[in-house]
């Protein structure tokens, strides 16, 4: 069954060709297209589209498939196209003729833009959610072991002191950034593109703030043109926010790999979590930390595909944008996988005491001792003189201790303000007000 | 002379590849390092790390060369490494020993790191100037233009009437979306990672609170080791944002080369904004557009750029980062350039009347006949039946006019609300407040 | 059963996540597995770490599972984790101890090197199979409609005569440059990694030379370290070559979208092979197209996301690596299927006649005009002024036809030597030779 | 004066727009104009289009400005808009009017798309040249280290010994691959595209075969709408194989820093040719190295870019692909000086003696001594058990040295067979054929 189908059959192979995957990807819009329909059926109501008794059958029945698809029940049957035709199917068998009116006044361009719209901002949530877990863990690991010491490298080479409460707190500071970038993203997913139909409006009174308010969006989409221009473009943005999460994840897994390895031999996690070989009893192979690696580089290409699958498309739909669901939507669950694991590798791992004790890492605080002179009151250049002369004749000593007190060093590592502007940006996205939404119109 | 250069001579041909373009593209971190030098004097001197009258003689001296940069009388000498050691160098020929001591407590890669930052926030003022001028022009033109209509294409098939007030009106909102991007990037780049020195902190008592609020700042990059690791990082999410500017004017051009083209024929501009030949009279080549989309697609590839730059290093800095600068600075240039190209070209663009007269165009109002039914009595299907046969026996007339009238459609585009939604995202980059930071410290 | 795990139990969730996908696309390596494991035993009884007995059993139940898999009755069951332990274990079940054995000198390294780089090999042959009957499809159809004229366009602005002829032709040729690049990526692959081991080699003196002979290897990946590299740069220069086949795919979709489109209207395709509406006849939405542009803009993509997932990895193995096969295995089946319905599409083609009678298409022979009169014998400058002011007077005639003679030209396609182009290249891969060693080794 | 402008003043910004960077980047085409200038005049005096003397002023002229070329006295001059029409100017002052025929039967879309596959010809022959002279110091390095051992790594864990021979052998080897591309990119380049005029042939009777033997190119672009398509294309393809070469040398140059690397320690450079900090003197950063790790993973960008500028443009010139050579030109001179760098730097390296003492290698040894158990006779198991008691036991004595005797391992590098490998691909080149061609058209 297909919306647009007529009367001519369409070839087998190019069915099969143009359908895709839309079968097993639109499972992931159900929801979604659900609450579409629940905001669209009463705005229609309103201006005289639909009559009440009509609207109160669809209503009752799309809260009823609404419930089916979160428990599982929900699918798109074989010889269906895709998830709209799924739900008026499923609606027409139970309720009859009512059914098919759902579609008045849309169009499936813009039913599929609110769908994708309302499903990002349900994945972005979900993001957020594992990133808000994994901060707060590191912000935790960085209070617990601020003390512990490890060498700190420009170049690769051994450079200056820094400790694991550094390291943990600056990949936590890290996700205040991807925060913005998210922000951002969510701002661009949270307007209403439905009203847009084919991309040029339509004749109908449509309400489109009336849809707006009842789906909980901050505003709409308004000119429909680039209600349409969205598609694309939306995906593109949030691969991009989603990128900038996958970075900061493939570099802490970089750095763990390097942590991990014996010539480095800081870090270390319980043999259950890594993979290894009886007689090579050293060897606790990082996998998941390579993994994730891999996996958040495949994610950092993803807006670069994206683009290219977009790029120099005159405006109005083209069914190239179709394709991007099977680009985005299998990106979300292996970043939230990713995010899931990185916590629990962290929440084992064990770090290595008195690293600094080492010799290669003596001259770690020649800089120290300069500045401990600078502070005594000898000029910079003398003191440099001096230490560099301390170490070229064997008598340098490294300072006892290091003392580090301006924000954000060793000493002083502000994580509680790290934690404030984290918390900062999440508010801004106001989860809240989306879900009252929703529960109002399915309950 | 280099800064870290002791006794070794350094191999000619190494010198010349690890310098690379760094003279000529460090001219465009002049100002920005003077500023920083500003505010880092003032602060070591609050902590008693320069004697008030040397910062007395730094001061003013900074503030002259400042105003030689501004007036484009500073240049990075032969022979000189960088701009932090040509404005050294300056001082230090200028005011004696105490020029030397700009340097205290800082690293060259703190350094770079908040002229990078300052650097950038001036750029995305530029940039967001000439989006607001384009954004002006188009919802101008989008009223100006209300009652033109064209044909709406879907798969690039002849689908629904659209009108030229929706067309620009599209654009103005997509610079909304796209001006939401660059206001995360904004936020990424105001913060201040002075004092995080090599990316390790410093054993000075540092205040960074203070050259936080000197400079104009947000807030800072608290944790050393971020600051350092935001190097890259701020950089991508710069192109990320610079790449949707881009992508919005590629659409337009690649739409303007469309419409000019002689089958479609819908838009003209002047003889000479365009290139053509006297024997092809029909031919107006547009080559602007041609080389916006081009130029914009290569903004487009800017962010993938820096990732693969970047990926997988581990934490700390590493001189890759160095080139980053390459990749960067034209791009600002070519996309200011972009914007205001695509200004003055719209500027002076003539639109075709009554394109729709033509024939080929009739059926794009069919679907507004349906509706037309459907408001008038009739079932969805037997409207669509009836038009099909009207359509199909050749008696199909199109509706006199088009009146669509909900939010954001050909009757009512709802430019005053994308004109607000504009502002409101402009108004939270809140330059001014940066803007007089940077007036109280160099005057 | 995991090959390497030993005593400790591996934490449930890293199993899922470090398994991700294996058993679903190993599936693709099983035929791959079982040829590198025929080879690999002969090879060991050969230097006597296997004997005479074990390996007659072995060789005959390998040949068993073999066939099983090419009649599509193997599967990688539940709670095993790759294609290499599905196979030991079927071995050890039904031939007992002596399977164990096709485990010595190899480690799953240079196991799943060899199965890739055989998988490799038979994924080439079906894309060359697949780009010879498009290739040969264009060359009649380049015969059939040498003579039906269409507009030339340079800046998409109507400039000289062109032709079907040379349309078809075009993309005929483009394929002879894309198989240059896969004949490149066929070398890359038609060498044997099989006796690195886990990338440093082994102390068991195996014989190389005899099973790259016996896989119809052309040589060896000599060097034990550059065999390991190769995992990632092999998957990267496939790419590059499948993403040109895709280029010219999409290239030849994006030309067909436009002449699809009314304004243009130069070809058509049967009802059954677009999608449309009974209301808007003259719409013929041609998703096909669509589709393929978007998936050959995917594949386009690809080479970037392997870069991204490999950059900057020091050399050895990384488990990163095994996510490729998730990058590269479906784009081989995408690009097989882009292939074939570009063919069956244009099988169906219908072209306009007299496309150029249409008078907005006049002046696309003012060139020829001007050409005529310098063969007449006036100098170029005059006869283009001369030219150019029949045009102005209103007093122009095009001439009656078009006259190109020269090599390539439309009234010489040059279309023989271009086919000769192509099966020169294409016999350089030389797949009979391949295909004898796979069969000498299952029978 | 530009070629096209005929009455009409372009504006000056859109001149300065339009215009771009081309003076600087024609620059190094020069040399490639001049020379399919001096076959095109022949052909066309061949065709009786230039007389005779007209043809002897031309060539003569012609070849003193292509020695006033090469000897860097050519340079476009300010009011000129590109290279060809700085070549014609020159011609027109010293000889007349016959300097103006060189132009008919060309127009600039074929001048500058042969200028492109001459200049694209002799970059291809630099990089070979410097690729060859790494590659042949890798194979002396390799066996000049052959016996020097160091831990392989797998997953970064240290796993089995490895060599310095096999070390540099690997990206030697690597070299041949990369090749192997480079040699499908110079095929694609080696074609004629002279001739086609602005991609649609034209109505003189050219003679296309005699400039493509003049200019010494294997065949032809035959199909004129089809040697338009190959600008981007080309490029693409290009970059692809100046990729794969940039990737061998990134991965080299993060093997290299990791190696100076403190931790590793395996290998040094000399102080000059590293930067450092005479207060940390164990500091050697490696700025070559990771400078070249950055430029190629740029040039490793670079086919993404030139995909992104490219895709969906329809068939038919655009000037989008000028923007092509701002990309291009710049990344061969990178890529040639990374070449040049790796070479000097690894000319200079010094390899730390007996790495494999240091006791944390120990375990390194234990696959060797299970396989020497199972060589004596001890099944694979039982011999695996045997040592992980041993080594379970603190009983574990690895053996005295590495026996590795298969084609391709520690002791049987194979350097012989790479380096015929190597030769056997570059010979394919045949530079030969095109210098002698050149040389007879300038003489």
């Amino acid at each position: 069954m297909k919306l647009w189908q007529k009367d001519k059959e369409v070839s087998g192979s190019v069915e099969q060709f143009t359908v895709g995957r839309d079968r097993e990807l639109d499972q992931f819009l159900a929801e979604a297209d659900v609450l579409g329909s629940l905001a669209h059926t009463r705005m229609l109501a309103s201006i005289g589209l639909m009559d009440p008794k009509d609207l109160e059958a669809v209503q009752a029945e799309l809260k009823s498939i609404y419930q089916e698809i979160r428990q599982g029940q929900f699918k798109i049957e074989e010889g269906v196209e895709d998830v709209h035709s799924q739900v008026e199917l499923l609606l027409t068998k139970r309720i009859g003729e009512a059914g098919k009116k759902i579609h008045s006044g849309r169009s499936r361009n813009d039913q599929v833009l609110v769908d994708l719209k309302l499903f990002f901002r349900s994945e972005i949530k979900n993001l957020v959610g594992n990133a808000t877990s994994l901060f707060d863990l590191l912000i935790d690991l960085s209070e617990e072991h601020k003390d512990k010491l490890l060498p700190g490298y420009t170049h690769l080479q051994i450079a200056m002191p820094s400790s694991f409460g550094l390291w943990f707190g600056a990949y936590a500071e890290s996700l205040v950034d991807d925060m913005e970038l998210m922000l951002a993203a969510w701002k661009v997913c949270n307007k209403n593109p439905l009203g847009s139909a084919a991309g040029y409006g339509s004749s109908f009174p449509l309400n489109r703030t009336m849809t707006t308010e009842l789906l909980g969006f901050d505003s709409m989409n308004y000119n429909v043109v680039y209600a349409q221009m969205g598609r694309g473009k939306t995906e593109r943005i949030l691969a991009q926010a989603m990128s900038s999460v996958a970075a900061t994840l493939a570099k802490l897994a970089m750095d763990a790999c390097l942590f991990i390895n014996q010539n480095f031999g800081f870090i270390k996690f319980p043999d259950e979590l890594t993979t290894g070989s009886s007689i090579m009893p050293h060897k606790k192979n990082p996998d998941v930390f390579e993994l994730i690696r891999s996996r958040c580089n495949k994610i950092q290409a993803l807006p670069n595909e994206v683009a290219l699958m977009t790029t120099n498309l005159p405006s109005g739909y083209h069914r190239d944008l179709q394709l991007l669901k099977e680009s985005l939507f299998p990106a979300f669950t292996s970043l939230n996988e990713c995010l899931e694991m990185t916590t629990y590798m962290l929440k084992h791992i064990s770090i290595k005491a008195d690293i600094l004790d080492d010799p290669k890492y003596a001259y770690l605080f020649s800089v120290e001792a300069v500045n401990e002179e600078v502070l005594n009151g000898l000029p910079f250049r003398e003191a440099y003189k001096k230490v560099g002369m301390e170490i070229e004749s064997g008598n340098f000593k490294a300072p006892a201790s290091v003392k580090h007190v301006h924000e954000g060093s060793i000493g002083n590592l502000c994580n509680a303000q790290i934690t404030d502007a984290y918390k900062l940006v999440v508010d801004n996205f106001n989860f809240k007000k989306v879900e009252d939404a929703v529960e109002a119109l399915v309950s």
